[in-house]
């Protein structure tokens, strides 16, 4: 250690090293998920990390532009942006060198973002984003075809049983527009749908009059789709509203017709989320307590209708199953080199011994390389032993199995 | 384009977009050669884009302190460096949370490292690095491996016939330390070997006496690698060069063992390259006119012998055959969606219609799906147009084939 104390174990707050296997199971599944998003025409682009920030925070991006970092560029001497979110880089080239290809355009992408400052509940401040985005169409099918084909990269990995979760950011607004709220009247009742307070939204929906008086029921009825839907058909929405609820029908039918298991939940009057997005807008949750693991939604690429989903491989990690390492097998020295290469090729991992002092155990193979076959050793009965790893001012942890193993 | 005249079509200097399809083939190159480090037994560790300055520029990160972004964290006021290299990562992992692990320990990673500069020669400033490091041995055969899996990676990709160069910085200045060389005599002669200027090497080695007189002798043995090693063998050196020499023929002849067919070369007093290498060096060079697609060799990690090789996947990208693209079939509106999945699971690429305007000219298919099966499209007679994609301020460009594409 330095004589000046740093500790080099030391990473800055809500930034980590993915460990083995983590990083190679996270690098698998983000593949996977790339090829589910290829196999359906959206084709993958790799912007770069760094842009001006004009182009970084432009549209979409002013959502993120108080957690992106600054950095000078030495050579034009203007200021640079370190991605916080991928989806207005797709939309730079969507509306610069992409601009001639047809519409609509299906495009992927997968990366590295940095945030300036995490939350308490989120304190990551690199996160890898894999996406997809849809431009240049604004059809009902097109939301669609974005959720089923992110609920079918997630079922690629393993992750069966999520669910879709829909909102409609623009229906509150529609019926507080349609019931001539303003100012303070207006800012309570949005404070109170936000806290989901049904009380506070019933007084101040009656206070109000028509149509804010469907808030309440609106409110309540969050919660399976279908049910939602029935409540939405009930009242007589104002024309914008109505529109609202008819596009979210045709959305939820159309992912019926090609998921009639998932489970679709619909929240008509919650508006959290990302405020950029002008029709629907989706959570996907993994099963169990497994969280977020997708979000997405209509919104405007520039001049253009798209919709677009960002699947968060932190959380994708986190839920998908683990699947079995391949055994390891050591390569005595003096072995055919042949023999090791053909083991490869039937999926073990194969370690070389360098030396006398590399043995299955040293090396947490759990099989030897004899006589052409690997052997289970003796030594590891089957599976190789846990083992700790040393970490200086970060908590040790044994990890089991084949693979280094960690959790930050 | 907003009023005060950016151009969003502008990227800082060095910076690119990947573009379809080759986003897609780099990402495919990456994790082909990450399988092959694996079925070696080297495991994939991801540590973050950003660090504490202090761990990025030790040891090995020194050479890259001047390309070496810095921001300032706004959690711990201290300063952060955007990596410009991954090895010093990798070292610092393999010292603190990695320590108790047995060695040698074999580590595999992939990502991107930005520089604040590029050069006339290689002007990015965000380049994807995908390498290895082999920490804790120091024999030939640890030498050897490295090179030797960097190979057989390049080698699953399609780019077959590279050639491995390998040089030893320490035999130079062994020779000039041997001789008593030092101050403006050893600065000029240490010049003369780096522009390969036989003539002045000559006179200034004759003028210095033995054993500085065997480098015009050694400097005109670069080439095939058994040639040198005979000319390295021809001399009478002095012990520290004879033990660099020697070391050189023993990882030659392990490499030999098991790539007996690949093309090897020394150059014995070459002493450029990255500063921080104590053994031999090497760089693989693609066939033809591809240039250098790894380089790797011996250094001290930490307080460790390693010896590691990192991959330029950009340069592997221009060097590997491009693979036929999955033929593209549009899905027309109302089409049984499990005739379109029974398709993607066969392999092709399907692409849904959003209405009635989507064609396959349209949507670059070269198939429609009727009646079950991919039927190729009588308008595209079995191959995709050509298609332009606009740019403002970047040069168009027409692409060909089913995919988007376009050179930066």
């Amino acid at each position: 250690m330095p004589s000046d104390g740093f500790n080099p174990a030391l990473l800055p707050a809500g930034l980590a090293d993915l460990l083995p296997p983590d990083a190679a199971r996270e690098a698998a599944l983000v593949e996977a998920m790339l090829a589910v998003f290829g196999s359906h025409g959206y084709e993958r682009v790799k912007p770069p990390l760094i842009e001006f920030e004009e182009g970084l925070l432009a549209g979409s991006g002013a959502a993120v532009a108080e957690q992106t970092f600054r950095l000078m560029d030495p050579v034009s001497q203007r200021m640079m942006g370190l991605r916080a979110d991928m989806t207005p880089q797709v939309a730079r080239l969507a509306a610069t060198r992409l601009r001639g290809v047809e519409r609509p355009l299906r495009l992927s992408y997968s990366g590295q973002v940095l945030r300036v400052r995490g939350t308490q509940i989120a304190p990551e401040r690199q996160l890898p984003q894999a996406g997809i985005e849809l431009i240049g169409a604004d059809s009902p099918v097109a939301d669609a075809e974005v959720a089923i084909v992110g609920v079918e990269a997630l079922a690629r990995v393993g992750v069966e049983g999520v669910a879709l979760d829909i909102t409609l950011p623009a229906m509150s607004p529609a019926l507080l527009d349609a019931a001539g709220l303003a100012g303070e009247e207006r800012a309570a009742l949005a404070r109170a749908l936000d806290r989901k307070d049904e009380a506070a939204v019933r007084a101040l929906a009656e206070r109000a009059g028509p149509p804010a008086v469907f808030l309440p029921g609106l409110l309540a009825a969050a919660g399976p789709a279908d049910a939602a839907l029935r409540a939405l058909d009930a009242v007589a929405l104002p024309p914008a509203a109505r529109a609202i609820a008819d596009n979210a029908a045709a959305v939820i039918a159309a992912i019926r017709a090609v998921m009639p298991a998932l489970r679709i939940t619909l929240d008509p009057v919650e508006f959290r989320g990302l405020r950029y997005h002008t029709g629907v807008a989706y959570t996907v949750y993994g099963p169990g307590r497994t969280g977020e693991l997708a979000r997405g939604g209509r919104y405007m690429s520039g001049e253009e209708p798209a919709t677009g989903l960002t699947v968060y491989p932190d959380a994708v990690l986190r839920a998908a199953p683990r699947l079995a390492e391949p055994a390891r097998v050591l390569v005595p020295v003096g072995a055919d080199p042949a023999a090791a290469a053909a083991l490869r090729a039937r999926g073990f991992v194969t370690v070389a011994a360098l030396g006398a002092g590399d043995s299955a155990a040293s090396q947490r193979c759990t099989h030897v390389l004899r006589d052409g076959e690997a052997v289970a050793d003796p030594a590891s009965s089957g599976a190789a032993a846990p083992f700790q790893t040393g970490a200086d001012g970060a908590p040790s942890f044994t990890g089991a199995g084949s693979a280094l193993s960690g959790k930050d």
